[in-house]
């Protein structure tokens, strides 16, 4: 009777340094561990902002302490390391709040990467911030000193900023496909994947991007055959008119409806836009596939179509 | 026909740094498909030294460039992220080489923690030596600015070093055997496994260590009930009266014998000692093991009985 649930954890889920994310992870397997007990089968992806932008920093410093010593760490290395940084973590609470409540299934992190085009736009306009939000004075010293792109992100501060390319596929799949079937919840594409594209036919080389944690949970949940894919995130619906005072909460969006939206610039980009996109992409790639987005802590009302806004095809 | 293997890769399986791993685990991946080719199910565990070090010294820096934004690490959280440092590189050559030769096995990573004994008294006698080789000058300031224990390596120059306690059981044992049954070649254990304590039953705690990744190879190898245990280092055979003009390279040890040599004191601790050990406590463990310590290059030859010392019970 269960579903086969992706669910791509947004930044909240996290924290943005280690004693939050020691926290905030036992809240999250709090509300992924009651979707389970309800007899579903999940698969977790996560994003690492502020994660692998901490660990390019220190590396950074690294190699700056050093240079003879250590040369430069590349992105998809530091994707890599947030991996590990993560999942250790993720899989400990996810395992304690299964046990606490009898639940005998496994908890794995697998290292995920995911393949991308070498000829993707977004190689040349890099768009996605990562790492600690800085005043404009301390990114353009970050700048100067580390020769990163930075910009100015949807108001909160300046943060560096790194190609985000569309995920084409997970190179993993079949890993995580076994360990869903012998009764696993994995946490899957951290980070949305180690970023590589391929070379002389099945030979893969890191790409220095960061994928975007809801596309690359949108690919694993097609390539998964999931049901549902749910989106979490820090507003309980998608709202049309957003932040203004005629604010309309969506309970359900089409692919019709959300392209419109989409068209009427409804969704800021960076925030509520790649999100609605990589639900609509999995909900429109077969039959009886849909999305929910919607808070973490209601995430059991929301499959059980109680609130959040499910976007169907 | 085949066996089940676990192999423990020596630190030249992989290289000192960024670079040389690159380089170092396609001649580490060749070595191990040869064994793959042959029929037999490999689980690799590897050591971490060099890059536990190096990301425990990149997270001391950023602590250091700001302490008001960055807490410190624990080194628990660095051996998780040079599991990722490390399987990403390591599974990927695994990968490449099986496809080179038409080998349809899959290649995973498994994020592994070791549980350890709170109580062991390695936690009082740091004996494990991590990061990179100092002068005693380098050592002393090192130890002075980040307030860890140094000592002097074989002749080899001045190292940090930390408690390095035995491991007791492998937490994620049921995900590695799923993946090895499902026709997976496994990276586990790496850097002897993410090292962890039990509190409260079943909760678990990091520890500030690491685990000699011989010893934890010896425990993977019993949980996964495997046949052999390849211990891969730099030497062709394990030799008593080693460096001497005496020097004798042994084929075959039994337990009788390798107790009677360990108590003579002929295997130098922190290099042969340890590995010794680890191959013995496999070996004796139940009837039919053995263990193989020989070169990495030699690995399909030890296994055919034409060169390699094979530790018995």
């Amino acid at each position: 009777m269960g579903k086969r649930i992706v669910i791509a954890l947004g930044g909240n889920a996290l924290g943005k340094n280690l004693p939050e994310q020691m926290k905030a992870v036992k809240i999250t397997a709090r509300a992924i561990v009651d979707l389970i007990e309800e007899g579903n089968e999940v698969v977790i992806c996560h994003g690492n902002g502020p994660q692998v932008g901490m660990i390019q920093n220190a590396m950074a410093e690294l190699t700056r302490s050093d240079p003879q010593k250590y040369t430069p760490c590349p992105l998809s290395v530091c994707v890599a390391m947030s991996q590990g940084y993560i999942g250790y973590d993720l899989q400990n609470a996810m395992r304690e709040e299964m046990l606490d409540r009898g639940i005998l299934k496994g908890a794995a992190t697998v290292l995920t990467q995911v393949e991308v085009d070498p000829e993707d736009p977004a190689f040349l306009y890099p768009t996605k911030p990562i790492g600690p939000f800085m005043t404009e004075e301390e990114a353009r010293a970050m700048k100067e000193k580390y020769g990163l792109n930075i910009m100015e992100d949807a108001g909160r501060g300046w943060r560096w900023v790194v190609a985000s390319p569309e995920p084409k596929g997970i190179v993993e799949i079949d890993t995580i496909r076994s360990l869903v079937e012998t009764d696993h919840v994995v946490v899957a594409c951290g980070g949305g994947g180690i970023p590589v594209f391929r070379t002389d036919g099945h030979h893969l080389k890191g790409a220095a991007a960061v994928i975007d944690k809801d596309f690359a949970a949108a690919v694993l949940a097609k390539q998964l055959d999931a049901d549902l894919l749910i989106i979490l995130t820090a507003v309980e619906k998608v709202a049309i008119h957003f932040g203004k005072p005629d604010q309309q909460d969506l309970d359900t969006l089409t692919a019709k409806e959300t392209e419109k939206y989409i068209e009427a610039g409804e969704f800021a980009p960076g925030s509520m836009l790649p999100k609605v996109k990589a639900a609509l992409s999995f909900a429109e790639s077969a039959p009886g596939r849909k999305t929910l987005i919607t808070l973490l802590e209601k995430a059991r009302d929301g499959i059980n179509g109680r609130t959040g806004t499910v976007i169907t095809s």
